[in-house]
């Protein structure tokens, strides 16, 4: 806690800190975090995995993108908490991460990558609006919708090239049980997915980074992974998928969202919070099928989805519900 | 009258029958009503229509999943109002009498069918809640997302397996005039069909159970199905699908909806009412084209769509109209 | 401006003035201009284009959709200033258009025009009512759902026929360089697409009516055209598709309306409708990839999602954002 403040002073006599501090509180909130600590975790996560996958223009990419989201941020938010927070700066940080895991290598990919980075913010700014009606987040929906938006597009313009083979294949399911070495580096997979990569090692880096702002947080995360990874292997997903963590990634967004962000923690909520995970994983095969035909990823699609429904039910609870139709 | 105030004395007396009653209104609501005998009627119907086809596990599924929605509700709900109307649970009861027609059956579908129906709850609270910001119902929206999730989710899970022939299969145009009795046979199939069921037997037990309550749903119900099974004949359908009524279900429930249950009857209400109707038939020839490639049904979604547009736009009628945008 | 008084006054003598009045601001309300004389020019100009490419349907199915919304708006507006604007009009002439552009010609579509024209009003009304929440306009999209809704339904009924080789054909991207005469006739054939023509001298007559009522307009129209036009080019978008303006349709409209119409003109306007624009070509191309599969075309839906957004991230400025979610 010393610590803290410490470091925002620091950032106050060079205004440069505070610049490194909104990247990171940006890359942190990826999981709902405002800690700069967590942030640098996280983007240790991102480069070890990235390293150990021989791609590090993912990590580039993510570093570059939350950078420009952090610029176009202070131009646009009128709002300083919105700005200090990294609340503008996390789809892009995401984004950022993905168009390099599905695009070839090029001048144009890092050209569209600060666009999209750009766009990310607007589009953030444009969901929050959108549903600040219902009082529920945008979660990482903007960076779903600005990264499918680039995906699609690049099978119309030559410049922006697809990979042949995409960082999160999916195969038809082969239903295996798993031995128990191979359920936990799934589960580490699962959460290292969250950023898109494919690393045990980056899945620990990132509880790690939790584990600093909130160690119920990181409790969610591991307990959102395994049980996506065990619901999987019983209903009879794939098990390619289900090891590279394709499963699990959603999920770990619904536990911590639903168990610990926007819920008093308690029995109640873990039992909502374990149905939240569980429907995460079905739409998850859910949107395997619907996107395969367009060959874009699911992203997180499937937590955003299952969240906003979870948050509008919940809320529905502590205002008097809607009245019936007329008539019936 | 006297007779339902008998009923309800009844089930305060003993309150395993006050569930029997829930249960009841939950099905009867399926078409709009409130009303204990016509669920009874329509149970009935679903049961005769299922035994006719030799597939009697969409009639237990519908059973099955009407009482989880009642426990569920029985939870969740707040408002007495809402779960002793049945409104948190005809979509539970569509959702139990979907997932039987479409996925082989095993014990895994029992599960899905107990976890689908309770997710129901959940989807409708949140859809309700979503919806009361214009003033309009859920509808069978809730009952759609849910059975689409699970029947896309199926091709990805081993232990959900798809039917190799659905029971509403879809056939490519075959423009056709029929006779007389196949269009008495189409219009009662159609009204069947609202429960996914293809018995002219099952719609006439429908039409009683809706005139038990309302004889003008009744009419609006044979009407709506008669326009449509017309209409798409003109319009050059397919002969299977107009003859299993596929063209005529999701017509039905606009008919009942916008002619009787949120507007007030009259002639303009009426020819209302017959646009919807002729609008909602080229809707479902709409959504059997968009859906083919993801091979999944239209279920009530064109009905959801037309529907939730006239009452939009029929409210906009007794508030004042949007002022035209700023510099036009 | 004392022109303008006179023919108000002549409509008021001769009632059958106020209707054609009408209509032709419907008409000039396409591209978000208020004003007869500019409807002349617009109606000028699809005649044109479509005695141009021998498909003169097209321009009389526009004349007979405008009709028969003006008709329909009058029994159902009950704001006469909603009316006499041509709000409840742009999107029946828009779809009077688009039909004739991708179905055979018979009895049947023009059937189906008259009656997709009304269901484009109850559209209208439906979406703006829907959009008042957010203080945002309905745009194009009722004419590109009704549109879309018979396209995809004339694949299941015969006696809607679609047309082999549609208007606007999509071609896979085959990057090249264009030169400077090609560029401009792109540039005025991308602003005749917004009425789904293709014809530089349509363009020019609808410059032309947008310069009797705004010459900023105009020149934004034309801006927009010419950006995205460079745009697809660099990008490496199929050459055929751009040389028939398919790229750059919806940034012209985007263009007008954040330029012109929902901003206050200035440097940051400027900024923020070139962003606009650039952000229009990916979405045209994302469209693109979306829809193949389905057969039918983008319309000028990437022009609604764009300023949808840009509109509700621009209102956000001037609105205090929404809190940052509980716990982070």
């Amino acid at each position: 806690m010393e610590r803290k403040t410490r470091r925002l002073t620091c950032s106050e006599r060079y205004p440069a800190l505070s610049w490194l501090d909104w990247m990171l509180r940006g890359c942190s909130q990826v999981m709902f975090q405002n800690n700069p600590l967590t942030g640098l975790f996280f983007f240790a996560a991102v480069f070890v995995s990235a390293w150990q996958a021989n791609a590090l223009q993912v990590a580039w990419g993510c570093v570059l993108a939350t950078l420009v989201t952090t610029l176009t941020a202070h131009l646009v938010a009128e709002d300083k908490t919105t700005l200090t927070s990294g609340m503008l700066g996390y789809n892009g940080c995401l984004v950022g991460a993905a168009l390099p895991g599905f695009l070839a290598p090029s001048a144009w990919l890092w050209l569209c990558i600060i666009f999209s980075a750009l766009m990310s913010v607007i589009v953030t700014v444009g969901v929050n609006r959108l549903l600040k009606t219902w009082h529920i987040a945008a979660l990482t929906a903007p960076f779903v919708f600005t990264s499918w938006t680039v995906l699609l597009a690049s099978h119309a313009f030559l410049r922006l090239e697809p990979l042949p083979q995409p960082l999160l294949a999916s195969l038809p399911p082969s239903g295996t049980t798993l031995p128990l070495w191979q359920i936990t580096l799934a589960t580490l997979d699962g959460i290292s997915q969250v950023f898109l990569c494919n690393s045990p090692a980056g899945g620990i880096l990132l509880l790690l980074g939790l584990a600093v702002c909130s160690r119920w947080a990181m409790t969610l995360a591991l307990a959102g992974s395994l049980v996506a990874v065990l619901i999987a292997m019983l209903a009879g997903a794939g098990r390619q998928p289900i090891v590279s963590g394709m499963y699990a990634f959603s999920p770990v967004l619904t536990a911590i969202a639903l168990g610990s962000v926007f819920n008093r923690p308690g029995v109640k909520t873990l039992c909502y919070t374990l149905t939240g995970v569980v429907f995460t994983v079905l739409m998850q095969g859910a949107f395997n099928t619907l996107l395969k035909p367009l060959g874009i990823p699911t992203l997180t699609m499937p937590f955003v989805i299952v969240s906003w429904l979870f948050l509008l039910a919940n809320q529905g609870e502590h205002t008097p519900l809607p009245p019936p139709p007329k008539g019936t």
